[in-house]
């Protein structure tokens, strides 16, 4: 069983569209948030953090994919479970329920890696391997 | 075969975070809005038009993937190449693929459907069947 | 005096830059958010309802402003005092202080109007007289 | 008289808010990219390559202005006009005009410095002269 952190927020006029629903890619806004916010309630230090500590610098995504199930639209307030699904070799799943109230919006998953700066190029980056003393506080 | 519409874009500086590369919600808004061009250019008219002809407020997402292959950076020029890849009964999928020169940064997916407002609801939206003159034009 | 509202956001990785700080636009998307948040504290209906009774959609812009004295980054958690500093004819001006902890980063002001949709055409918005009972609720 | 630069931008849908109009903080999205643009044209190099040469990470805002004379909506093509309206001692002003063919949407202002990372903490920036050589670029 992986650590669970529920992060909320509040749908705005401004992150709707003229159909008056969400504009989707604001969702994944949302889950990304939801995983930084994830790492930090599990103890993980800022990526300003980390960057000075261990060279990471964050998370980046690998694949991201979402099922939206129902829309959602200003005013609402909204709450994403997110938790680690799988662990792979050097990358990870974060899984995402959005919900407003009981019922699911979405259901979004993330695959993302650890990354460091490229030690030769400061605009590029490049992956390391997963921080075991990182893991060891979401599982 | 598909219709194939070719969208470009410009990485704005303000569309990077502080690891320097594409906030990655931004490959969703570039796909989203590249989907729109897409039937632009095949001869489907506006949503504002669609909507008083016949109803249609725009194609809402079901579904969204992108798979990840390289990240992008600021002053970088993309481009997307829209096709639809498979007709469902009342949804469809949009395939992009994203390049800088020859070199593929991304690849989605967003599977959508055509959307009208509820007729007794004017705050919520319902899928219609797939209007078969659009699909003629993309076709 | 107005009334005054306080709302608070938390600056998330991807409302900053490639300089490590807030995009600026991202101030006005939160004082945007504010001015909203503002109304309902108040106890403005939504615009959803207010269009239903008085066809009012919102209050969009006229004039915006902001001076920013220090950058935010990923992390911080930051407060909007929101108040109506000046009422006009058709416009009104809000003011926006945007805090983290007891220092203010950003003063922003925006002159907006009551509007509604045009009558002869959907697509088309234009001003109304303030809404008295409306005001009353924020003074 | 100062060097102008032209950027083209089409609205896309989601860059509309549930009015159907441009949702405002965009706006100074396009003048933050239009000013970059403007810098480029005149041929000063990326802030990637500024950043190894000079330490010059970008041009952070002070102070941001708009007024809002006509909403446009999506599909809209609309083009940005960027001057440099006045030199001060560390800061600059660029002028933007946002027009749809001859119709001016928007004026706005932006007050600017050129900034580098803080020698002594790297998630901080500070202000440093105007570099000439970029200046008489611009002039």
């Amino acid at each position: 069983m992986s650590f669970l952190h529920t992060t909320e927020f509040t749908v705005e006029f401004g992150d709707c569209d003229p159909a008056r629903i969400v504009f989707y890619p604001n969702f994944f806004r949302w889950m990304d948030a939801a995983s930084r916010h994830f790492f930090t309630a599990a103890g993980v230090p800022t990526w300003h953090e980390t960057e000075a500590s261990d060279g990471i610098i964050g998370t980046p995504l690998v694949d991201a994919t979402a099922k939206f199930q129902r829309p959602a639209t200003f005013g609402d307030r909204i709450t994403v479970d997110t938790t680690i699904d799988e662990w792979r070799g050097r990358s990870f799943v974060m899984k995402h329920v959005i919900r407003r109230g009981d019922v699911v919006l979405v259901e979004g998953r993330e695959i993302r890696i650890f990354a460091r700066r490229h030690p030769d190029d400061a605009t590029r980056i490049q992956s390391v391997e997963i921080p075991q003393h990182f893991r060891k506080l979401v599982e």
